[in-house]
Parts: structure tokens; sequence; C-alpha cells
């Protein structure tokens, strides 16, 4: 059966019944997606992995009391009512406001009550919609709902999923915050080799295949960041993506996809002056697909955030999953932040459903891959511009806003005799003193880099040293002079001029 | 020393330096206190009671290399800058909520932006203020920051000084959030008696003095709703407060107090025509003094909530403890929800500072409780007018939205044999199936209430019921008549007309 295209959720939408603006109204995704998905064969049941924690966990029964409806004299909730709120509708700055960010159905006075654990059901619409344009998953029973950001979803998954002891499947290199959330439950990470494609699956395959018990379960989890991966900017090909996926299903692997850096498409180089901007729905259907279009079995969780694609303060992502894994981030959702923002959930539905609609939004990302692409160019050019290549080299990226730069340290003054030493430790030990006098150097000399340990999961070699740029907080003006700052600290460092770097 | 006014804040914040608008900007509550806090001995340690999953951990540390400071080229942090936000401020009509939200020092732009763990510091500010004008604190090194949520805040502490296996203390029926959050991290709740003044110090004395490691190890925690009590609207007094912290400080307890209806003040009945509004200082000073104003030992965790005072959908509260306390809170902000969101923080910072100001602030919090002692007062009399009063009583609240409801079972029909019988199992499940045909009639005949068995931590009568009212979610002209409503199925149940209740 051919995809549903934007149409027939038009169709269905109009036909559909009204949304509920009760309190803590809550829709699945199931109401949402198009009839194609009913053909689509059940996922998997993950519940044998669940933790010893969230086995029996099905959120709080008080929640469970919340109903779709608004018939009956609310005595139950202490939800207090939209009158007893300092931002009155009387008040003519806070109507000005209310009129401005939202007119009718969800609005100021429903965003500022108590939401349910999985969004307001007007995202729920968009966002399943949206999942259903860009990834349809070829599972039937997948639902979406919101997160309080991806960190808070990549927590909540550990809390899921893992039990002290156990270990998590990683790349080499990848994002801290995640490393901070599986070491804080007690498990640990366990680094797959990259290369320019990034993780590689024949280094995941021998982990599996060759797992010793003795170092703990066999790992269930794999945390990866396909596209565009933080810290190293690398994307997985098509054909990468589907041997890791086989990978997963023969050794029944839960992945989290995380992907915020998907609609940042900055393309290859030679493409960059491509300025033309197109109905937006050219640029989706080029896209990389996603591990969630080729989850089959229904063992991906997609995370999407939209801390890089609108504006990282809301606070706010979403998750796709099977729905009994979905119904375990509700429950979580519940014990810890309860729902998202309502103020963050209202900037998000004005702007995505009520101003832009699918198309808008495709055509905002678009444009936004646009503007990372200038900047990406800009950044590459200077660093190849200004840094001693010799000394160093860097993948240009095609997604996302990084540029990992990896530094020989056998070129080092300091590091060219020890490396042929024995003393791993003392190697250790001198180029981390290298590469925190060269941050501090560079930030003395006004441009502020980020250590590339701070993202090693585990193992990596001692002669390495990394550094990762970004280029999405500086103004468009200021990158250049920003790597040349920095190229200036590395060529004293490494006495470049000196030695003919 | 005499406490701060408010002029000393005023001073303070004349001759203050300018506060950072850079992402992830961060003050501690130090910068902001009173010259009086100075001369006040420091808080105990409790680092003895971490928990083994807390005890080494110290948030991230890239989040640590966070700047207050802007004077540099920004490659470090993969923060998107403003002009990659579709919110742009040359969009009319973002420009127009821009303005009305904020137009200097902490604005949209800053709000869109990655924020701190703690909060911006426009808020900790005006927190850290509030906070000392309130409740003073009778040590030095307290500190505020911000929570996603009072529920949020819970489930960190737990996770800050909880082990499997621990017990924590509460009152006997308490939020059900909190019994959730206990019982995910496999520890256990047991409950403390209460009576009509709440959590009762004999109780709590008897059972810390007597305890037996054989039951786990001795309790570290004791969670209480001492203000307004959730479900009961119970409020414990000075003197029994004053003999509870005295309990906690000879047994080493940390005590989380949990107000959110600290600021919801009706009264006592007889003075409920009091209409007359004052500049709101006399309000405040004439509220009942809170743990946190008597923690000489800083043993005490205040979570304060915008939930009932403000609005619940900005899912943001406040917290004040001992600086170390207030440090680990934050390490695990990083790891879940990474910050408040940065929407409820501007309507936050733009209605407590830049609109209100301190006095404002208590002004509404006069306003808001004249509004919930006029529902008070409605939903009281409505009890008394309609329940068959010889089967169940309740105490009118003085502060909070709640009324507790007990019936004696003994005089419901099915259960009047019953009561003698050995068989306590029957007797409960009769009472729960009494208890559920309660609801489900009720919400028949159009109104909704709680059923009081969720509130329940451990232990209990058998032949006890309970159902808890809110006065704060239906409108003023509605509640009398779900009382009526409810009560027309409570003496259908009872049998009431016909045995004459």
């Amino acid at each position: 059966m051919a995809p549903a295209a934007l149409e027939d959720f038009e169709t269905q939408r109009l036909h559909g019944e009204e949304l509920s603006t009760a309190p803590v109204a809550y829709t699945p995704s199931a109401a949402f997606k198009s009839k194609q998905q009913q053909g689509k064969p059940d996922a998997v049941s993950l519940s044998h992995h669940f933790s010893n924690e969230s086995r029996d966990f099905e959120g709080s029964p008080l929640k469970k009391t919340a109903l779709n409806r608004t018939d009956f004299v609310p005595l139950g909730t202490g939800r207090p009512t939209a009158e007893l709120y300092p931002w009155s509708l009387d008040d003519k700055q806070a109507q000005a406001t209310a009129t401005a960010l939202s007119a009718k159905g969800y609005n100021l006075t429903t965003a500022l009550n108590y939401g349910h654990a999985g969004g307001t059901p007007f995202l729920i619409r968009y966002l399943t919609e949206h999942v259903e344009l860009v990834h349809n998953p070829p599972y039937r029973n997948w639902e979406t709902c919101l997160t309080a950001g991806s960190t808070s979803a990549m927590e909540i998954a550990l809390r899921i999923f893992g039990d002290r002891g156990d270990v998590v499947l990683t790349e080499e290199f990848t994002y801290p915050g995640f490393l901070e959330a599986v070491h804080l439950s007690g498990m640990k990470a366990k680094g797959v080799k990259m290369d320019d494609g990034g993780l590689r699956e024949d280094s995941l395959a021998e982990i599996l295949d060759n797992w010793n018990t003795s170092d703990g379960p066999k790992p269930k989890l794999l945390y990866t960041i396909p596209t565009g991966q933080n810290p190293t900017g690398y994307t997985q090909s098509l054909e990468r993506r589907k041997a890791i996926y086989r990978i997963a299903d023969r050794h029944d692997l839960i992945v989290i996809e995380d992907d915020p850096y998907y609609y940042i498409k900055a393309g290859p180089l030679a493409e960059s002056d491509a300025s033309a901007q197109t109905d937006g729905g050219g640029f989706i259907s080029q896209l990389i697909p996603s591990y969630l279009s080729l989850d089959t079995s229904g063992r991906v969780i997609r995370l999407d955030s939209t801390a890089k694609i609108l504006a990282p303060g809301l606070r706010a992502g979403w998750v796709t999953a099977s729905e009994r894994v979905i119904s375990k981030f509700m429950a979580y959702h519940e014990v810890t932040t309860v729902a998202v923002s309502g103020m963050s959930q209202l900037m998000l539905y004005d702007l995505l459903d009520r101003t832009w609609g699918h198309e808008g939004f495709f055509r905002w990302l678009e444009k936004l891959s646009g503007r990372y692409r200038k900047r990406r160019d800009i950044i590459v050019g200077a660093c190849q511009k200004y840094l001693p290549r010799a000394a160093c080299d860097f993948i240009p990226p095609s997604y996302g806003m990084f540029v990992w730069i990896r530094f020989d340290m056998a070129l080092h003054p300091q590091l060219r005799e020890l490396l042929g030493s024995p003393d791993v430790q003392m190697l250790r030990t001198t180029v981390a003193t290298v590469e925190q006098r060269i941050l501090q150097d560079a930030l003395q000399n006004g441009v502020q880099v980020t250590k590339g340990s701070l993202f090693r999961s585990s193992g990596g070699e001692a002669h390495e040293m990394f550094f990762r740029l970004t280029f999405a907080a500086a103004r468009e003006d200021e990158l250049a002079e920003g790597v040349r700052l920095f190229a200036e600290v590395v060529r004293k460092e490494f006495l470049a001029d000196a030695v003919g770097l």
C-alpha cells in the first residue's frame, strides 16, 4: 500500500472528532495514524528486557482517573481552575499574548493547567502525522509522545531497560549527557569502534558474537547518534544502518536512535551553492532513512529533539517506539516532570500546527539546512586555511553542526619521544595536559572549543587528541575568525612554524 | 540582627552587578542574600546520608564548561545561536510577543536558548529574596534553585538520599505521586499516624525510638506536607512543627517539606467575611512558620510549587536546602530535564519580578487566599447541608484546597454485620467495593470525587472509608451543586433516608 500523503491526513482531520481541551486530556497516536498503518505486523514484545525497576511499574493510579470530558463537577483532582491563574484573560496584556499565541483549540487556559504525561492531543496528532510522513515505521502499533527533551528521554529509556551492572553499547565517542546517565544508574558504557562512516558494524558484531558473560550480562541496548553524530559529525550510510539493524535483530538488541541532527543536512561540499528552495517535501524525501523507517521488528526507540531545529529552551521533544514502551515512558513522566511545560507545548502547537502545517515545517527545515550549509562551508574553509594540516585531519560533515578534529600527537614536540615509550599512563597524562592547555590558551585567545576527551565512552588510543568545533553557536561572521584564533594556539603548541607543519 | 526588609534588597540590587544573559549563565543564591545571613552558623553536613547512587555524582563535566560571559567566539558548545530559531525577532508576531513578555534582561532570545539546571540568575535572585523575606532560614549556607515542579524534585530527593530497601516516613495518607516514586526506587513508605492537627509527633517518636533494624535501616527521610495537607487538608500547628523538628534533630532525620498549599490560607471559618486587602506584607507575616524557618541545623529540604498559586502548566517550582544538597539537585537536573522550560521561566520572571515585585506577589497570594476562602466556605456549607452527618465527619480546612471526609462504615447497611467479623480481608474488600461504587455512581450522577484509598501510605483501619473533595477545580457557582450530587449518591449508599442518618 502506498504511504499516506499529506492529503490523507487533511481528509482524516476533517472527519475526525474534535480534540479534547479538558485538563490532562490524552489521545494516543493510534487515533491519528493513516489507515495505511493497519495492515502492518505488530512490534515484537520487548518486555523481557524490562528492568527490575520498571517491570511492574504502570504509572500513577490517581493520574489514570483523568478523563477527556468536562461534563461533570470536578471535585476530584486538585487542578486549580483557570479563573485562579494570575495570567487572567481579563488582563489586557495576557489577552494580547493569548490571542497572539493561540486563538482556539489548545490555548493559554489549557496550557496553563495540568497536562498529560504524553502531551496534548493537539501536538500528538501533529507529531504522529509528521512521524508517519517522514519515517513511516514498518510495523503497526507504534506510538509517539512528548518528552521533556531527549536527555530526559534517554535517562528514562535507561531506567526502563537497564539494571545495575548492565553494559550499554555506544559509539566510541558520544554525548556526555548519556554517559553521565549510564554511570549514574550503575551501568557501564562500552564503545563500539568508529570510522568516517560512524559506528562500525564489524566492531558491533565482534563484541556481541564474542560476548563473555563474565564481563556482565550480554548488552541489550545500543545507543547511537546515526546522523551528524555528536561529537564527530559522522553520518552512517543507509547500507551501514541496514547492516547494524540486522545485527540488532540477530542479537535481540534495542536501538536507541538519538537523532537531533537528522534534519540539519548541509550535504556534500560540492552542492554548497544550492540556494533554490522547494516545497520542502523534496528535501524530506532526500534525507537518509532513519532506523525507525527500517524498524520491521519494533525494536527502535527514536528520540527527536526540538533543541537543534527549533529552540533548546523549550525542553521538549518526542519519542517514537512500540506502544508498550511508550506507555512506560509516560509512566516515568508522571513521577518526574509530570508533563512538558504547557508554555512550550503552546509555542510548538502554535508554530507547527496553526502556523506552518507539515509543509511549512519541511520548508523551515530545508531553509535551516541551507543556513547550516553556509556555516559549514565557512568553518571547513577556515579549518583548511588556518590549521596545520599535516598535524591534524577532519571530515567535512554532511549533517549536523560539528567538526571533529583529530591531532596526530606524534608531531607534538613534547610527545614525539614519548610515543615509543611503554609507559602508557605517562603518555595519557601528557596528552591530557596538552589538551587542557590548548583549551585554556584558546579561551585566553578569544575562542571557546570543546575537548574531545569529554566524549570518550571507553577505551581509546593513548596517542590521540581531539577537539570538537561547532558552527551552531557563533555568529556567521565570526566563525572564520574563531577558527583562526584556535589555529593560532594549535600552531604555537605544535611549534608548527618552526618545524614546518 | 533584624531580618532583611524589602528595602535592603532594593539597595542591594542597585549596587549589584548586572546579571548575565549568556546561555547557561548561573549565579548561586549566595550572591543575592542580604548581609544579615552572613553571621549565621553553617548547615550540618548531610553527606553521610547520600545514597550509593548519588554519593560521587557531581554532574556533567561538559555542562561545567558554561561561562557567565560572552566575550569569545563560541565554537565549543552546540547551542544554536538565536538567529537560527524560527521565533525570529524580525517576525512581527514574535516581536509583539517578545515585547509583551520581556523587554530587557531575561528575554525571549535568552529563554529560547539552553538554560542552567539551577534556573536563570534573574529568577534565582527573585526567589532567593523571596525565601529570605518569608522564611529567613536560621543557618547561613542555604541555596535556592528552580525545579521542574515539586513531583520532579521529590523524586530527585529520593535519588539523592534513598537506597533500595530504605523506609521513608510519611503521613498515613499522602500524595500518591510521592508514594509512586518511593516504590519505583525499591523503597517502602511507612505511615506516621495523624490526627486533626496532621502528623502526630508521638507516633513519629515511637517509630524512631523503637526502630527494629530487622525491618530495614533506620529511616533517614521524613516526607511531610505540613500545611493544608494532601489529602486531609490538615495543618500542623507551630508547636507541633517544633516538636517534630526536635525529633528530627535527635534522630538525624532529613525533613522533606512539601508545601504547595502554604500560601493558600482560608483561615478559620469565623474570619470568612474578611474582604479587606492589605499590602500583602501583613498577610505573609501571619502565615504559620515553615519548617525551613525553624531549620537551625540545615536538615530541611523545602519544596515550593507554582502549581497551586500561579499555574500548574508551568511545571516549575523551587527548592531550598543547604548548598551541598542543592548542588546535587542541579546535577540530577542536568541528566534529566536539563533545565526548566525557558518559556515557563520567562512567564515567571515577567510576572514576579518585572510586573509584581515582592509586594505584588504577596498581594496576589492574599487575594488568591480570599478567593479560596470563599470557595472553602461554600463547600463546607454544602457538606454540612447535604451529607448524612451522622455517618461522616470532616474538619473545615484552614489552608489549602481539600476537604477530607471520613465515613463511619459501622453505619453502612452492608458493613454493619461484617464489622465484628474476624475476617479483616473480607472487610477490606467490601469497603473497597463500596468506595469504588460510590466513585462511579457519583461520576454517573455528574460529579467527580477522589477515593481516599489512593492516598494510603501503609497500614490503616479496615473499617474506614474516605473521600477527598477539592474546591480548586470547579467553578465557584457549581461547587455546592457538586457536593449535593455526591451526597445524593452517599445517602443512597448508606440508605440514609430509610434509617434516618
